[in-house]
């Protein structure tokens, strides 16, 4: 087994003990950075920034370099499984992901294949391995992956939406083409996080950022049912050490319990549910990631000092907490603020680890 | 006591036995009527489409005359209150409401007063009026207004918005500003729905469209205190007959039971909650309203039946049940599946009062 410096955060997934909470935030390789805009710049594209593994490298890197975090996360897309299937990925600016080629046909379905890792999503494997290597286990790497549902969106919408109407049109209309769509792109999320783990991710992450715009019973078949499917399809041991899978999906407090009988060690938390009552939920059976509104990293460190607090103070005494934000942080944040938010957690901590 | 013609949604909002399941549509008179659309075109912009009285009416009546629907709602929109503040509301093409002069200052919060709704809202008022006199008590009129949280996010941000981080900003650092705001806030709303009562609407709604971005803590704070106080602040009867309120928080389908505690009548439900569910939890307490997916009417109508008697069958026989959909019908359906939908509960829903 390698050594890590600062394995917190993988020991807080398996529920063992820590000093210190772990802390880390979604998006923190990301737009608040103004080392990051400078590399964003020069690659020209966010699709080049994505695809050049030095480049990926790099601005994984630069939130560690400012701040104490305990984890790094792969700076890479959800979207670059439909681009390798041939999609088309693009980003307007301004405007979000777009692909040249939605699926518009039950022939577009049926035509996708599962994208070899080592091949068309190399650059993400590459990036991964340069990461690793330059992370020098100092801390764990996360890889990470969008749901199948979450990717089927954009794949049939062509862009990101707020009606769903063409995706849900679909599900409504020919669920069972849905079904043939999600199992395609299911086993390609399987062997793209199972391909991160090999190249060297030490625990991953499957974001379902949009599971919650779905009936509590549509998001069991069309969501959860595939997530499912890739964690029991995931190799969860790897250099000796058990691989820890996360499940996110953003509003879907109202689905913790069925969430960790997928066999996941971890469910991210968004803002919405009070992670103490999620703990008391859940809490034997998996650890919990989150849940910080990020919007409170627009006040005062004062204020997010006390915030984070409050999250610990929710969470309690014990094992199985990985301090988060509950969504990305957003592009127009002060970097001082996640530096006080870091150091508010470490700090703050400590008591309920003695 | 004025006798309705089909009091069917009143009966049901109060828990009274009724023939069949009523049902009416959030934004029933909206874009996806190409009759709408003329008007709005003719109109010229949408404020003064709000603000003609003839106008607001001829678009509220539009979809009864299209759909056996049981209750009409005021055409208007929530932002007409911030507007008789003084911020002036304007619409943006594609681009959705801003105003003018968004609340800046502690200063700004602090000379807010609360419009008198028969001066700088008479328009509404004169709507009001001359749809009960169009409506000629065929079925019941529906007033409304934003929650005092949602009022606040626009007359904070000056435009919708993703993050929510000058709203935040102001409830993480400054709270008691933030109180300020909405104790005006709720007074305006509740002076307002007042008004619409007396000039007469026949059931009011709450539409606290954006509680669900709140941490459950904040909820309960910034957005539920304050429609508690406009619940016990309202005029309850009117024409001899209760006058009920209807909360409807999206995304607040964790928060039911305190909902339910205000003191209102009925609860609205987006999609992301099961009904039956709800029932259990508050059944006996309040009626429930709604809660198809809107974007099932992108399915044909086959489906669309299918999924009306589903929701049917999981609210179950008996009392409390308002057909509506989970949120606002969406510009681009077809004005032939709402008719669909409509049809489908008034014929599937008997065998569940018998």
């Amino acid at each position: 087994m390698t050594t890590l410096q600062n394995d917190r955060f993988l020991r807080a997934l398996l529920r063992e003990p820590v000093d210190v909470t772990p802390v880390w935030m979604m998006r923190q390789a990301g737009r608040y950075l103004p080392e990051y805009l400078r590399v964003r710049k020069q690659a020209g594209s966010f699709m080049n920034l994505c695809t050049n593994p030095e480049l990926a490298c790099e601005v994984t890197m630069q939130p560690l370099e400012r701040f104490p975090l305990d984890a790094a996360i792969l700076f890479s897309d959800i979207l670059t499984i439909p681009d390798a299937m041939g999609l088309g990925l693009y980003f307007a600016e301004g405007e979000g992901p777009r692909f040249e080629r939605p699926l518009r046909s039950r022939a577009d379905v049926a035509a996708l294949g599962v994208p070899d890792p080592e091949d068309s999503l190399r650059y993400v494997m590459d990036a991964v391995r340069l990461i690793r290597r330059t992370l020098d286990n100092r801390i764990p790497l996360i890889g990470f992956s969008g749901s199948p549902w979450t990717l089927a969106t954009y794949m049939v919408e062509g862009s990101s939406t707020k009606t769903f109407s063409q995706v849900k049109g679909m599900l409504y209309s020919e669920p069972r083409l849905m079904h043939q769509l999600l199992e395609t792109v299911a086993a390609s999320v399987t062997s793209y996080l199972n391909a991160q783990i090999a190249a060297g991710a030490q625990a991953v992450m499957i974001f379902d950022t949009w599971g919650g715009v779905l009936t509590p019973a549509d998001y069991r078949t069309f969501s959860l049912q595939y997530m499912q499917r890739i964690v029991e399809g995931l190799t969860r041991e790897a250099e000796g050490r058990r691989v820890p899978v996360i499940l996110f999906t953003k509003g879907g407090g109202a689905w913790l319990e069925a969430m960790a009988d997928t066999g996941c060690d971890a469910l991210g938390l968004d803002w919405t549910t009070d992670i103490g009552d999620a703990r008391h939920r859940v809490g034997e059976r998996v650890a919990l990631q989150g849940n910080l509104d990020p919007a409170v990293l627009y006040a005062t460190p004062d204020v997010i000092r006390e915030k984070a607090g409050h999250i610990l103070q929710q969470y309690g005494t014990g094992n199985g907490h990985v301090f988060n934000l509950g969504h990305g942080i957003t592009p127009d944040v002060n970097p001082e603020n996640a530096a006080a938010l870091i150091s508010a957690v470490h700090e703050l901590s400590a008591p309920f680890h003695e």
